[in-house]
């Protein structure tokens, strides 16, 4: 706990995969494991404010986070408590403030890109302050991808997931997986709340791909540098160059492509190949 | 045209990829593809419904079967006329009815988890009607699998796009690809209302996971078999049981699982090492 301020939280994190009988092109059957999927409807002060659909193992987290990357609350302090129920598959919170002036935030909707929710994106937008300027080493790079390599651990036995890391340098702060990439990059938002973690010195990895969605959060978060397996949209990137975050796609192995912020990426450990092309 | 009514429509389907230079991991300017991704605001009788990021292939198709989807409209004749404008990234819809009576449905969110969208997600799941039961062989998956290895003309560019694909036994009738997946299923939606094109023949196909989101919207199109190169989760099985939807997952090259609906997979192509095992 330390001398930080905590919510009153339950743990109600479920196991994230379970066990099914499929059949396969043999004609066997296989017991083959797959990832949960779970509505939880959040009420704030008895309000309902959405259900989202997860995996389920971090809902207090992502409840947290889901609030401030929509920019319901700004102040972990108005956060009374966070109850999560699977029974009747809700998530209750009970803020100091209550939910007057949310309207206009709740009557409009975006359909994000990736694994989207109902997003003021306009609101946000105007919202969005440049992250700092980092420099970033290809060595770290590769090791930071090199430890990535590991975890994955839900995709690997049931796919159907996203995975999400909070890392400085080479080192995995966090790492999470949810079937809506979206809800995982929301519970690091919540665990960094809670944990008083700040981004200025992270880079944020994904194995999805660099949408506007993305961009927006990390941005939100002030974190410098976004890494992803994937590659990138014309919105994510015109994000970036907004928000100066160092946007990284592609990367796997040894190959990665910047998209944005290539003076800010130092080449120390160029492939072999490389000064030779 | 033939006699179905059409309403008026405008074609505003914008080139889906865009060429910008990324740096690579030699330090080398290259000149990279990229996905589009552009806001396109849903208006109906002047009425504000939603933000779509998308691709923009196909946009009016696009908001077609996402009022249609989303339960807004249930009769074509209902929809006037859709006129799309990227200048001010608008799609206008009129209507006969006007949107009197959709205040309920678009009070409450639910955050799908793939790619997902404000659905009204209880309300779906009442209206949802088993799909016709009807057998698929082997043999002709693995036909469609071949021909389908062909598209993903946007994905194989640029990447960062979700594939889905409406097919007729191992006849591909339409493959749309989007940078979010549920555009991509409304937009073939979209299509099959204004062609009048049931889906009690079809099998749709879809790179993305097997979601809730997935299978609900599957089944509101009535198509009875949905495959797909990805994994599945929980509540994707649990409506693909309550819907008779038979549910194909992991299909890549010969390998395949059926998740649900294996007594209606005939095995006429077995695998070689299939009799042996």
């Amino acid at each position: 706990m330390g001398g930080r301020y905590r919510p009153e939280m339950t743990r109600a994190g479920l196991a994230p995969t379970h066990t099914v009988t499929a059949v396969d092109e043999t004609g066997a059957r296989r017991e083959v494991r797959i990832a949960g999927e779970r509505p939880l409807t959040l009420y704030v002060d008895k309000r309902e404010i959405v259900t989202l659909m997860t995996l389920g193992a971090h809902p207090e987290a992502l409840v947290l986070g889901y609030l401030r990357n929509q920019g319901f609350v700004e102040d972990l302090e108005e956060i009374v408590a966070v109850q999560v129920d699977w029974d009747v598959e809700a998530a209750v919170v009970v803020t100091r403030g209550g939910t007057r002036g949310w309207d206009e935030r709740l009557a409009r909707r975006t359909v994000t890109t990736g694994c989207g929710q109902g997003t003021v994106f306009g609101d946000l937008l105007a919202r969005l302050r440049p992250v700092p300027e980092v420099t970033v080493r290809q060595s770290r790079i590769y090791a930071l991808l090199e430890r990535l390599a590991g975890h994955n651990e839900v995709y690997r036995s049931a796919g159907a997931v996203h995975g999400c890391a909070l890392c400085r340098d080479d080192e995995i702060l966090l790492f999470i997986e949810d079937v809506g990439r979206h809800n995982a990059v929301d519970a690091i938002a919540g665990h960094m709340w809670l944990e008083g973690i700040g981004g200025a010195d992270k880079v944020f990895y994904t194995t999805g791909r660099l949408t506007s969605e993305m961009v927006i959060k990390v941005a939100q978060m002030g974190i410098p540098v976004l890494l992803s397996r994937s590659g990138i949209t014309q919105m994510g990137l015109e994000l970036a160059r907004r928000t100066g975050v160092t946007l990284i796609g592609r990367a796997k192995g040894r190959h990665f492509l910047v998209y944005h912020g290539a003076e800010r990426v130092i080449l120390d450990a160029p492939p072999a190949r490389a000064r030779s092309a």
